[in-house]
C-alpha cells in the first residue's frame, strides 16, 4: 500500500497559554495542561509558494495546504469563503475617508461568517470519525452547524437563548436538528450543553473549543491580502463576540509573514475589536475596570453576536490588540440602527447589526483621531441582515 | 483625445419576434416593430478565446468581452455572480442519480438569482444616464434593484403585491427604496407601474421591458459551463416565472457555441421550465390548453417568484423547450415544501420554495422516465429561504 501524502501542512497543537504540545491526529479540545485553546500549527519553513493556492477554487478550500483537514474526501463544504471585498466610495466620499473597503461575509452559504469555521470543524469531526455535534450559539454558528451536519450526515444538536429571532430557529429545524431553548446568553448554554453533553457522545464545537473553526475563520486574513494584492489594510475593524475571527486573521497574517507571502517591509493592520455597549467584557477588561471577563454581566443586543459575556479566548484577543497597537469600541443599539441605514442606503448593503457597529466604530475612531482619514480602512461584516429582521423590522426609517 | 476601445463585444440590438436591429448605444425598451424583448448581440466572429475570462474575478464580470456595459467605470456591482456549483451526493444516493448538480444562487449579493440582473440593468442604467428605476416585483427582483440603485445612487420606486412576505419589503425599506404595495399579482403590479411612469421619468426595467436584465442572468450559463470545465449536464431544471434566467441561459450556450468554446459535439441540456401548481401558464400554454397566456389566471404561491400569470418572455421560453427538447412540469405547494426538507436535512441547504420545486420536478421526471438515471442533472435554486421565513415558518417538520 502507497502512503499518499496530504496536502496539509499541519504539524501540532500547541497550548495558547504555555506553548505545550498537542497532537494534531487525533481528536482534542482544550489544553489538558491550562485548560486553555489549542492552536494548530503547519510546517511553514519548507519552501510553500503563493503558487500552492489553488486559484480554481473561488472558496476558502483555494488554501488547502494551509488547513488542517489532511484527506479532501472529508471536506463538508456548501461552497464558502472567497466573499466579495467591496470598495465603498459613497461613505468614503461622505466622510472624507481615502479607502473604505468592506468584506461582505454575509454571502456566506447560512449568511455568515460562521460558515467558514463549522465547515471547517465538521469536516475535521469527520475526518476524526465523530457521530455528532453540539454548539452553544447565539444564532449563527448554530444555524451553520446545523448546516454542515446535515451535508455530512450527522447529528447535529443546537443550543441557543430563548430570545434569539425566530429565523435562526427556524433554519436550524429545516436543517433537521435538534434545537434546545434556554433562557439567558450564550454562557447559559454553554453550562447547558457541558451538562447535556457530559458522556462527551458528541464533539462540543463551543467556539475554541476544539482548534479548527479558528482555521476556517482565518482564511478571512488570507483572503484579504490576496484580495488587496498582498498588501494590507493600516486599520482593520472586527466584530468581536467569541473573537475567532479577530484571531484567526492575526493568526493568517503571522502565517504569511512567516511563509514569505508578505513583502518584510508589510506593516500590520491595527486591529480594532467592536464590541456593543450592552456587551463589552473585552472593553471593560483593556481600559483595566476588571482583571478579567470571568464575572461580567452582559445584556442581550440586536447583535446577537456580540452577547458573548465571558468569551474564551479573551486572552488571544487582547494579545491581538497589544501586538497590532489596536484598540477597542463599544457601539449602542441606536447607532447600530443608524449604521444599518447608512450601509443599506449609501452603498446597497443589508448588513448585520454587527457589521453596522464596525462601521460606526470607524465613524468614531475617526472622530477622536485615532484613524486617519488617509488610512485604509477595512471593515468586516459578518452577516447578512435577513435573519435579525425580528430585531430591526420598522427601525429602517429614523 | 484618444478613443479608448471597449472591453466590450456588444454590437447591436435585435427584436425578438421579427429580427429588426436597434442600436445598443442609446436607452431601448422593447421593440418598437413587434412589441416585444429586444435581445442583444455581440461580435462572436473575430478569434475570442476563453482566455479573455478575467479569472481573478470571481464574479459574474470576468466574463466583461460578452456582457454589454461598455465603460467598466459605470459597474455597480456588490459581488454578484460565479455562485457555487455543488455536488449533492446524499440525494442522488437516496434517488439512485448519477450525477446530481445545484447551483446555489442564494449565495449571491441580496440572497437570489436577482442580483445578476440588477447589477447590470443597473450599470446600463447608469451607463445611459438615468436619474431612476421603477420596477413591478414579486420580491426578489426588487430587494436587488432597491439594493443596486441605493449603490449607484439612483431613486428606487419598488412596486409588489401586498402579501408579499414582510422581508422582501422591509429590505427595501433599509435601501432607501420608495415601495408601492398593490392588491394583486406581479401583473397587477406592472400595470400600476406603467400608469405611474406614464411620463417616463423613471426606466421600467420590467422584466425583459429593457434588454440588459437578461444579460446578467445569461452569466449563470457561461459559469455552468465553465465550472463544468466546458462540459454541460445532459437535463437542467429552472424555476420559471418570468423566465429571463431560462431564456438567458440557452442564450449563453448559443454564444459559447459561436465562440467555439464548446466541443462541436458537446449536446446541449434538456432544458426544463418548472412552475407552480398555482400558477403555470407556461404549462397550459405548452399543453396546448389556451394559446397564450394572456388571459391565464393564477394564484399566490409560497414560491413567490413563480407567480407571474402573464410572462412577457413566453414565447422566448417556448422556443428553449423546443429547441432542447425540453419541458414543463408544475409542482404543488406541499410539494415545494416537502422539497425543502429533502434539501435541508439531507444537503445542508435552505433553499427558496422556488429551488425546492425544482428539485421535486426532477423527482417527478425521473418517476415518469423522461429523465435518465445516469444522466446528469443540474438543478437551479434561485435565491435563499431566509426571506420566504414568513411563507414557511412552522412548516420544517411533516
Amino acid at each position: 500500500m502507497v502512503a499518499l501524502e496530504s496536502p496539509s501542512r499541519l504539524s501540532t497543537l500547541h497550548c495558547s497559554a504555555c506553548g505545550a504540545a498537542y497532537s494534531a491526529f487525533e481528536l482534542q479540545r482544550v489544553s489538558a495542561c491550562c485548560n486553555v485553546p489549542l492552536v494548530a500549527d503547519y510546517d511553514l519553513f519548507e519552501p510553500l509558494g503563493r503558487d500552492i493556492i489553488d486559484r480554481a477554487d473561488p472558496s476558502m478550500w483555494r488554501y488547502g495546504a494551509l488547513l488542517p483537514l489532511l484527506n479532501p474526501d472529508h471536506k463538508v463544504t456548501l461552497g464558502e469563503g472567497f466573499t466579495p471585498l467591496l470598495r465603498l466610495p459613497r461613505l468614503a466620499a461622505r466622510h472624507e475617508l481615502s479607502s473604505l473597503l468592506l468584506k461582505d461575509e454575509g454571502q456566506n452559504p447560512t449568511g455568515s461568517f460562521k460558515a467558514r469555521g463549522l465547515s471547517m470543524a465538521v469536516s475535521k469531526a469527520k475526518e476524526l470519525g465523530v457521530d455528532g455535534c453540539i454548539i452553544p450559539t447565539a444564532g449563527n454558528a448554530g444555524v451553520a452547524m446545523a448546516a454542515y451536519c446535515a451535508r455530512a450526515g450527522l447529528k447535529a444538536v443546537v443550543v441557543m437563548p430563548r430570545h434569539t429571532p425566530q429565523a435562526f430557529k427556524e433554519e436550524c429545524y429545516w436543517y433537521g436538528a435538534e434545537v434546545e431553548l434556554v433562557d439567558g446568553l450564550i454562557s447559559d448554554c454553554g453550562a447547558r450543553v457541558r451538562q447535556r453533553n457530559a458522556d462527551g457522545a458528541l464533539l462540543d464545537i463551543s467556539t475554541l473549543k476544539e482548534p479548527y473553526r479558528l482555521e476556517g475563520k482565518k482564511t478571512m486574513g488570507y483572503e484579504i491580502a490576496e484580495q488587496l494584492n498582498w498588501s494590507l489594510p493600516d486599520v482593520l475593524l472586527y466584530p468581536a463576540g467569541g473573537g475567532t475571527g479577530l484571531i484567526g486573521i492575526w493568526k493568517a497574517f503571522q502565517e504569511m509573514k512567516a511563509l514569505g507571502w508578505l513583502a518584510p517591509e508589510t506593516r500590520l493592520p491595527r486591529m480594532v475589536a467592536v464590541q456593543a455597549k450592552n456587551c463589552c467584557p473585552l472593553l471593560e477588561t483593556y481600559a483595566g475596570r476588571q482583571a478579567n471577563c470571568h464575572a461580567y454581566h452582559g445584556s442581550p443586543t440586536l447583535a446577537n453576536g456580540l452577547a458573548v459575556p465571558h468569551p474564551l479566548g479573551e486572552a488571544m484577543m487582547l494579545r491581538v490588540l497589544r501586538e497590532s497597537n489596536g484598540t477597542v469600541v463599544s457601539i449602542s443599539e441606536e447607532d447600530m440602527l443608524a449604521g444599518m441605514r447608512d450601509l443599506g442606503q449609501q452603498e446597497g448593503l443589508f448588513v448585520a447589526p454587527e457589521g453596522a457597529a464596525v462601521w460606526m466604530a470607524a465613524r468614531k475612531l475617526l472622530g477622536t483621531g485615532w484613524l486617519h482619514p488617509d488610512e485604509t480602512v477595512l471593515l468586516l461584516n459578518t452577516g447578512n441582515g435577513q435573519k435579525y429582521m425580528d430585531n430591526v423590522a420598522g427601525r429602517a426609517f429614523n
